[in-house]
């Protein structure tokens, strides 16, 4: 390597954002990516299916990368590992994680078949050495089991990325945060902190996930009929509280949702969730029991469009048939942007008759990101020389800033970054680097696409304004016109003298073709050009708007 | 007339949904029409414009309508006027309101050039005969100045829809509800109650709008550089306390956006606004004065696509320019639904560098809805017979029943209705009849159409998946295929292997039209179909998508 040593913290994602977190980490030209999240589409996407952090980064440096580590199992942390590894064309890329991150990966990469990448299972307090790194994952706290921030040691100093996290003092599984080791990092000296900023907004201090199980069971002792628990379903911890509430009612439990039985699944076979036989009821077997000795655990907690909840809502799920006197928990909070989605499922949940609570009703939820003292504390416990806030928008990368001001960081040691834009730290200093591509790429059907993708460009227009077809008929001998146009519309917006407009559109065809005709303008793409400009004209002058003009010329 | 004497109150909006109020009041064969509201579109609406209720039932009755009364100037309770009456083919139907009301009714009956509506300001305390009916407009407050309630006497007593209210006691102008009407009526005898849900799930009492002036004045001490304040334009008094508070601390005030300048304009005339000369500044004068001597007001409080505010926070504004060190005050809360385009624009704003200010950091907000108490205080004041909840989802008509319960309403005399399902009273009793048509009509570029809007649903479809047209040249003779066939596609995600593709697709045409031929179908309709079916089938096998599939055969 020619210069000086230098460490390269490069965030594809993540940052001015909620989602989609990834990380190039670069020290003596290798490689460690640290997550590879994504993230779901908006309404305004069309048609796609999932939003990728744009890797085109790594495309040259494919032979450069020399692990993946994985901080935790969601989906804005790890969705993104089949795409990218299928997309790259690499098996040999080792991924590296706490036990539950990596069943949750393999799970993923059996389905996208996958079958020769390596995920390895990292013991807590195990250093690996990876090319110039010495990696190390550091036991956290959040709303999934073994959550870790991960510490990079290279010959410049240690950084820390600490994924997502809160300092839960009495987490259920009674394994609080490793403070011992994030302070001891703290005495050694660490060089970078990358912190997660998602609830820097937010003055005080997060409550415990333990308290969220007696609020349930307090819940449940006033519910006479049948009881839905709508969570997270690889809130593994929560599910495990659902369960022990309605064990102490008396109830028995109903997993509905594919991913509220295959976590709860994987969960059992790690050892997270417990519970005694006898206690799980198939959905099938519920009609065996009365309302107030059932309580089902169902996803749908987002509104999401197929989710079991949803569907019960919508009198559309088939094992489950919601009716007046049942009453739904929402065991979390909506994720920004899906407010809607939650709001309608609740109001018909309203409208079928139940009893509906959440977390405005009752504190049946408690967020998994540390609140504004939790991230001091971490920057007290580990002391960084320099802090660049991660996993937040502008605004909380900027609160994320202030926090850190208040404690005494220097305001020149603050670096509030952006997607692309690469922190370079050498024995001299840190500043930002020259921006690199970021963005997104959009996974759209079984393809990856980006932003400038035609097809959702297309698609766009499509949807605005609709479509016209045209299709003209010429002689190959003179070009001239020989059967009367089609002209096709769909999606545009209804007119009432659609007959009298098609008949003049026709009409416009004919005469953009005798024109071309005329100035001897025989090639059909060249026909088909002016033809488009031409009736894209005559479209937008009689209805102000435009839909895609799409001219078909077929020589005869 | 037959029959009874019958009350007939017919909800085509409001009910289940938050927007576009409208209800149909009959009685003896005559209708009076309380509130024209619309609504806007969700973000899967492609392309439409504006959400309508479903005003079928009128088509039938319009000779009925004897008149239309607005209850204030809202777009979800006036809205929807020039659509109507427009579509309704009549302008000979007067329009009742307070003057503020009128106004901004005649402003938008002009755009649309329904010059002949006549508008009529109706003074306090005034009673209008109306064919069978005696209508009185009842001063309330509420977040525009010239709200009011109305009250509709028949000789089957009377009946009150509030509008959208709450009871502020110290409202900007002075003029609290006018409780001693409220109150008088409830001596007399109220029959029906039609009440405001939409704050009945917040507990307590609303602040007073007098409030947000002193905290915005709190808020403008602090600042050193400019200050930019959104808010509702029609929210006049807001805008007031703004100019005011600009006034005290000696800063100038610019209004941006085209409502905003026109609603003050409106509201300066008729009273409602008060400012000294020299006070307002146009925005190209800006340059004249420091930082520290501006206050803009702007529109974009709800993250608006087109709005100033959100232009601005896109760098995208011609007058105002964002800079480090302004500050941007959300003088409003995000509408349910509209919360992610104002997280956005607030992201925007904090990646520019300015400071944010919003509802969260200081009370510089008040409701225009009335909380539980103040539904409670409605109800105790009015006593009525009967009560049916109105403006609300499911969930806030639900919770507005269970306030009249606690009062003592008995269960049996509240309705909890629905959109289309009309409420009929008579000397005997109150029950709900036959429901009617109610749903959404669509304003769609200038069109209106209908949920099953052929147009719309085209455009959804080709807004997942894209469209192929496929164009077949056969022989007028005997159908064979006499052009090679034309694929074209556009929108559908974008595959690798597209080439070989499309000529699989060629083929698959050219087989479908052999088949046909030798089937001896040679109708050009009957031969689209066919090739549709067999196409779509094709495309789906290969793609695993749904594509519009547009055949277009061509007889030479």
């Amino acid at each position: 390597m020619s210069g000086p040593e230098r460490l390269r913290v490069l965030p594809l994602g993540g940052l001015g954002e909620i989602g989609k977190n990834m990380t190039v980490v670069e020290f003596d030209g290798k490689i460690i990516l640290v997550d590879v999240g994504l993230r779901f589409p908006t309404a305004e996407m069309v048609g796609i299916d999932l939003v990728l952090p744009d890797f085109s980064y790594l495309r040259e440096r494919v032979d450069d990368i020399e692990a993946i580590v994985v901080t935790h199992g969601h989906e804005d942390h790890l969705g993104a590992l089949p795409w990218i590894l299928k997309d790259l064309g690499v098996q040999d890329i080792p991924v590296y994680g706490g036990p539950l991150t990596m069943a949750m990966a393999r799970s993923k990469l059996d389905e996208h078949r996958l079958k020769e990448v390596e995920c390895v299972d990292v013991k807590e307090g195990e250093i690996i050495e990876i090319g110039p790194f010495d990696v190390e994952l550091v036991h956290m706290t959040h709303s999934i089991p073994d959550a870790s921030a991960v510490a990079i040691t290279t010959p410049l100093g240690t950084m820390l990325i600490t994924g997502d996290y809160k300092f839960d003092q009495t987490p259920v599984d009674k394994r609080p945060a490793d403070m011992q080791r994030l302070a001891e990092l703290g005495r050694e000296g660490v060089l970078l902190l990358c912190g997660d900023s998602t609830n820097a907004d937010r003055a005080g201090w997060s409550t415990s996930e333990s308290l969220v199980g007696p609020q349930l069971s307090e819940q449940f002792a006033h519910v006479t009929g049948r009881i839905v628990v709508t969570c997270f379903a690889s809130n593994i911890h929560r599910v495990q509280q659902v369960i022990d509430a309605a064990q102490k009612h008396g109830r028995k439990v109903v997993l509905v949702g594919r991913s509220m039985r295959k976590n709860t699944n994987i969960g059992r076979t790690l050892g997270h969730v417990k519970f005694p036989d006898g206690l799980m009821v198939q959905p099938r077997e519920m009609a065996n029991f009365p309302d107030h000795k059932l309580v089902i655990i169902s996803t749908g907690s987002q509104g999401e469009p197929l989710s079991a909840l949803r569907r019960m809502a919508h009198k559309d799920h088939r094992q489950v048939e919601l009716k007046k006197g049942d009453t739904i928990m929402f065991s979390a909070t909506p994720i920004p942007g899906n407010e809607r989605a939650v709001n309608e499922t609740i109001d018909r949940l309203y409208h079928i008759g139940c009893d509906v609570i959440t977390t405005k009703d009752a504190p049946i939820h408690s967020s998994g990101h540390g609140y504004a003292e939790e991230i001091k504390l971490m920057i007290n416990l580990t002391r960084p020389k320099y802090v660049m806030p991660f996993h937040g928008d502008h605004k909380r990368i900027h609160l994320h800033g202030q926090l850190a001001e208040s404690l005494g960081v220097p305001e020149t040691s603050i670096f509030k970054g952006e997607n692309g834009l690469p922190l370079e730290i050498t024995a001299k200093g840190a500043k930002f680097g020259k921006k690199e591509q970021a963005g997104v790429i959009y996974v759209d059907g079984v393809d990856l696409g980006d932003e400038t993708d035609a097809a959702l460009r297309d698609r766009r227009m499509l949807s605005a304004d609709g479509i016209f077809v045209v299709v003209a008929t010429i002689s190959e001998q003179d070009g001239t016109s020989v059967a009367e146009p089609e002209v096709i519309f769909r999606g545009v917006p209804y007119s009432q003298d659609a007959e009298r407009l098609l008949g003049d559109l026709r009409g416009a065809v004919e005469s953009s073709l005798a024109d071309a005709a005329k100035k001897q303008i025989r090639e059909v793409a060249l026909v088909q050009q002016v033809l488009h400009d031409d009736l894209a004209k005559f479209v937008y002058d009689r209805l102000k708007r435009r839909p895609m003009v799409l001219p078909v010329v077929v020589e005869v």
